[in-house]
């Protein structure tokens, strides 16, 4: 029997996506040989009640109403934070200073400024950090990167990606949290992030763009079903013209307000030898073309999830069963993981996060400037 | 906080379905309140070490080479089985005798005669039972129960169901367990099996039926690579016509060398005022089609399962995420898990894998004498 | 100037079918290099005054009010019957009698007694025929039978059809020609005879089936609105297993109660090497899977019809414009005067239609046995 | 009978689109009940040999290899031009100066200046004009327009539109007529202009707007094969964003080396209340979605064209069968006629023609200036 290190984590956060954390911890360390023996130590929420409950719930050792608890554990190793955007700063410096390796969810920071100091901070204490942009972690994310990177596709010549949800079409839906400029922006910081990551995973990095927002829904009721109204300062939906470095063009698109579409996180990633294509409502599956194919048998084959789609098969024997959001939580967990023990670095870390901040205030800016604006210039 | 009962689950079998089952009940602990605090007490595999290896890695306490062991357990109230089916009926009878509860994957037994002794075993001692049919689990599947229970597509008229996969389709692939007789058939009694639960929990139960079998495949190598081949006696692919109880007509395939299909367990319901299509390949959505939507706008909806499909909602907070194929284990603990506790028995249990294993044997009869059969004859 | 030979066409009934016909006609003119030039010179209706409307109305140069004025007018060399069914058979053989070649809509008879008598009439005086199967002059289709010809999917194992739409789903829609038994049958006859048609276009010679039939629908008002009903003697739903003479089994089904389904003109066809499917509610499109395609990279291609296509090209300069359903008349107008003119008989004529037919009764007089019968017996 | 008063075409070009319009002309004398009986009187070619052969295969009395001889021809009254962009103008003022109606396909013009003039000529003299964006006449296009303005899917908000394709994905495609900049410009222009069409058709005029350009394949061979290339001055990729009148926001693609796609004229519609989504690769479908639809059981329908969708009626009797793009120009041809009739003018005309030709332009010296621009400002 194998005698694995154990690590042990404090997690921050008990939300929606404390939970997924906690289950991509627990999921992760039944399907992966991953490099320790996890220890869910300490789960730190608002007050020591609701702590409590949620460690209980999410299979956590103990509880405390106090993150700054977890800083001085010595049986704790990584720091999982999960908490609102504006918190992750401060608790991710804490965490750092402290000596802990820090996984924290996405965005990373309502600032680029932010964004930059905690990745500088973990550079210089020489700890390992995680940014949650768990779509990444998608087998077939990972095929179409491969694909690119083996020029399978050819050279990449044009771009085009979405994402768009309708969790904010109603206009009945109360000003809220998201809504408040403070947090970093609307669409294009919450969910724009999102394609602008997957831009950058799949073509490299932006060196130039130009932006347009707009807020259809210019104000919305204080609170549920209240007359009374706030405006609305922060983008309902976002565009964004893109030039990468190696040369190809494209355009993105962040829309909350898109009725109908759940987790339109497509994208389309145009070769000179073929073309990939994807979207989130189905991300078992990828769109691939290739111009080699036969005259007359040419067409975009759907391509289902297998073993053959590392990791897919730690969650499934065969091919059409289907891993589900949460898995992809695991996959980030495994992949951390892997960092800290220093393995492979799969990221995104804490610098990957920060350049997509630095994206995400690049295109407000031009935006507001009505301009094109270079990555260099920031 | 709440101080719920522990129940001790005792696994046998760390293959592919018990690491999913392991999986099913640490995923259950956590997005579900479920009625008992479950305690991963012991596993069981053919050697000590291997179980010992297993059981670390997949989160129990203890572990044993010997299935015996968790008969006596005390800490054990729940005995999970995933061997090959040619041993469920000796260790699901030798669970009951020792009072436990028992949790068994599909198919139940080759033979019907097993499946109902075990059934009656069960009743008689008063243990809950539940078979691992977990595409019923499927919040879809839900969802197309209450559409048609709810007589939302009027009476039910036809069905047309299939499962079909390409496992089997490659003829180099060798003579195995899969392909002996005594496992109770082929094609039709191993992936078969799902389509026929699913016609039984859609459209209610089967009462004549006529099959036809065929084996393309007539011989397979003896082992993977060798020329010496050995007679295929069992079916690749199964095709039966179905008469329902309640009035309805169908038809059904089951095929294991069905090239290029990954998880075809696809099912078409059409009702007197609407329709309901499904294909487990994308199994987070739902086709329905309503006679009752304006002239000019009706089509099939493509309707993404969402937190408003029970229990949908305990893995993800919006539609379009998705749930895997692991987390329908999840729901399929905790649906047995409130059935032991004295909630709703949603099924299915050992009779209802029973009938199954009824028909499917009933099937191959009417193959083999080329005619009609009914189950009341059996 | 090439200086083509003329060729007269005398159209018998300007219904759907009528209309579709003419269309074939004119358009085949315009898009294909013809053996002849087309003279479409007389249009037949029921009266005279219908039959002059509609011969204006489609480009016909003379009308008449009686179809056996056909027969002797020396400007006519190929006469068109697009009539109800039950008439064909006194036309066909009038017009094989008065020497011209016969086009006429399918079903070919309401028996294939009648159909047999009809071919033989047709062979002996040694005149074309040909019966308007016309999905099987997709282009798509042609690339499915050439895949399968070439061996690109491998040996033919099985097969699954399904020709199903929703025109008489509503239990309102009364009783009409449609259900009397005189006509041939129902569903199985009308419109399940398209894709028999297409199963022997594909996969070649039924042999041997059995069938089961339904009629959920058991009677209808007598006319629009009414109250009184009339009993429904044909099947609403038909269901077939299938083997064919090169070994592979199939089953197949017609349904014209299929609520929703507006044109489920379905196959799949799966090969040792590959697999073929289809739908003609996109009939554009022919999806193909290869299992030598790479590694990781194997999935149905998605292949749009293209000028690599033939005829396609004759209709659009390039792939993803589309022909429409009239544009398969034309295609089928081509074939049949390349055969009159002693090219290529790309059929389906006569004999073909006949063996459809009595597939069809065959099918009957299995359900109503409830036995397997084989084509050799009849 | 009806004596309808007969109406001469002279069509000009007999190249794809010469022969798409004589297809067009043909089928709408034979499907719909045109206000006229056209007489297909002359074609013109650009030798007379040519212009023979064209006007024997497409079913012209006449033929002459000089357009001009058209301008006195007392039997036309509609001259129908299919020649390269840059011949337009001068055929399109000549045949208005001779007092004929002017069919013109698009785009217009190379320049505004030149579609802006042809237009107030054609105003001037009181003559009917047509624009040949077919895929306007889409029977699920008007559907589309209609609930967009009946207000089914509440106030328009994003809209976002794509027309891609891959005829020069291939760098080998050599330098040819469609490259040279004064035919207007490349992608944007060519076949960028469609999707422009479609969104000023289903959302109103555009008033500002934003774009980029970009030319991946910056050089061709100066001919199939050669070894000299050519540099490319025009766009293969144009990206745009718009402003509307109605206060919508949306952004646009035109892309000719789309690797595998075919006719990607794609379009999503997200309005308050509901979202319109489509693409030409499946033109007989439209996918709409309607936040009113009950709880758990919304989602995209899938609509297939049909009756109920004029004038889809006038071709095939039921839904599935399929219209082809062969019939959307006898659509065109319908709504030609009805407005020289005297009928509604559903247009789009030679103003709206310019229109799109302004936004062309507009567009690309956006790109050129790297900024904003409105179309008050041209």
């Amino acid at each position: 029997m194998t005698s694995k290190q154990k690590i042990g984590v404090g997690l921050i956060g008990s939300g929606f996506m404390g939970k997924t954390h906690a289950l991509g911890f627990a999921t992760a360390s039944r399907v992966f040989d991953l490099p320790y023996d996890v220890d869910l130590a300490v789960l730190a929420d608002v007050t020591a009640p609701a702590a409590a409950r949620a460690a209980q719930a999410l299979g956590f050792r103990r509880s405390t109403g106090d993150w700054r608890d977890l800083l001085d554990d010595p049986e704790i190793q990584i720091i999982d934070i999960t908490t609102p955007n504006t918190l992750h700063r401060e608790m991710a410096l804490a965490a750092i200073a402290a000596g802990k390796h820090v996984y924290c969810e996405k965005p990373l920071a309502p600032t680029s400024a932010d964004a930059w100091e905690m990745t500088k901070a973990a550079e210089a204490a020489g700890l390992m950090t995680q940014v949650g942009f768990n779509y990444l972690k998608n087998p077939m994310l990972g095929l179409a990167k491969r694909l690119i990177a083996d020029g399978e596709i050819g050279e990449i010549r044009t771009f085009r990606g979405i994402h768009a949800e309708d969790f904010m079409a109603d206009a009945r839906v109360p000003w809220a949290w998201r809504l408040d400029p403070s947090g970093g922006g609307g669409a294009l910081a919450d969910i724009g992030s999102h394609i602008l990551a997957t831009a950058r995973y799949l073509v490299g990095p932006v060196i130039e763009l130009m932006a347009d927002i707009a807020t259809p829904i210019a104000a919305r009721p204080v609170s549920q079903g209240a007359t009374e109204t706030r405006a609305v300062e922060v983008d309902d939906v976002a565009r964004l013209f893109l030039r990468f470095e190696n040369g190809a063009t494209g355009s993105l698109e962040a829309n909350w307000i898109a009725t109908g579409r759940k987790m339109q996180h497509d994208f389309e990633v145009y070769g000179s030898k073929g073309a990939i294509v994807f979207t989130q409502e189905r991300f078992n599956e990828l769109g691939v073309y290739f111009t080699d194919d036969k005259t007359g048998l040419r067409g975009f084959r759907t391509i289902f999830a297998g073993p053959e789609h590392e990791p897919y098969g730690a969650f499934c024997v065969a091919s059409g069963h289907q891993i589900g959001f949460n898995d992809l939580k695991a996959i980030e967990v495994r992949d951390f993981l892997v960092a800290v023990a220093g393995g492979e670095k799969l990221g995104p870390d804490f610098a990957e996060g920060a350049e997509i901040q630095s994206l995400v205030e690049l295109a407000y800016r031009s935006a507001r400037e009505k301009r094109w604006v270079s990555t260099k210039s920031t």
